[in-house]
């Protein structure tokens, strides 16, 4: 799959996963997200005591490379598998307008956020790559 | 969230995705699995030229240290959302008793595997930790 169809179908998603270096195993974890131009956002919805506190924020602290990963299953239909992945690298802002912007983003995505704006850290991961895999491209 | 309710709710999940180090940035992709005891099971469907053909194969003989993981997204209803993630080592296989047994289980868990077979390598993961968190964890 093409980078432009790879993005289409990563924007159009709802819930993603996102994958840190870190030391030891691999961190993994959903996560909610918007994406402006080629990066993706994600928040911390509770302010951690710091911002190695949390274990995605020390991962990327140690190694800002990430991976985040959008699928769709079909138990009844493999044909109609599908996945698209964006590496790149992670900066974690925290209260600067970046973090602002970002979180404004959110909010105009998920009306959960309208409600109980996050209050973290913010994700934003710059996209150097978006590939991924169709069972059946033309569907 | 306790491992066994962690595992459980893991175990009963059709799709799940594997995060796995090598270098550069994390390898990150959907599986089906299955699970004997704490171990988890995954297949390549095709057989690879050879076993550092696939990125999730070399990256596991770079390093063997991977995470898995489970979730459950509800856009309308953020109190039911959950994940589970199982930490461990993975191991390939391919063509040994192993491998055999493995796939026999995936047979058994999906029908799409009846009818044509897993053919790579078998990715065993052995599973140290189970780990999990619910909005909600009674519902």
């Amino acid at each position: 799959m093409n980078a432009s169809e790879s993005r289409r179908r990563f924007a159009e998603a709802r819930v993603a996963r996102l994958a840190t270096r870190g030391e030891g195993t691999p961190g993994l974890l959903p996560i909610v997200f918007a994406i402006a131009g080629d990066d993706i956002i994600t928040a911390v919805d509770h302010k951690p005591k710091s911002t190695r506190d949390l274990r995605r924020l020390s991962d990327i602290a140690d190694d800002p490379r990430v991976a985040v990963l959008v699928d769709h299953y079909d138990d009844a239909d493999w044909s109609r598998l599908w996945w698209v992945r964006a590496d790149g690298i992670a900066a974690v802002h925290d209260g600067d307008a970046t973090a602002h912007r970002a979180i404004d983003h959110l909010v105009d995505r998920y009306s959960q956020y309208r409600t109980r704006r996050p209050a973290g850290p913010v994700i934003v991961v710059s996209v150097s790559r978006w590939s991924g895999w169709a069972a059946d491209p033309g569907r």
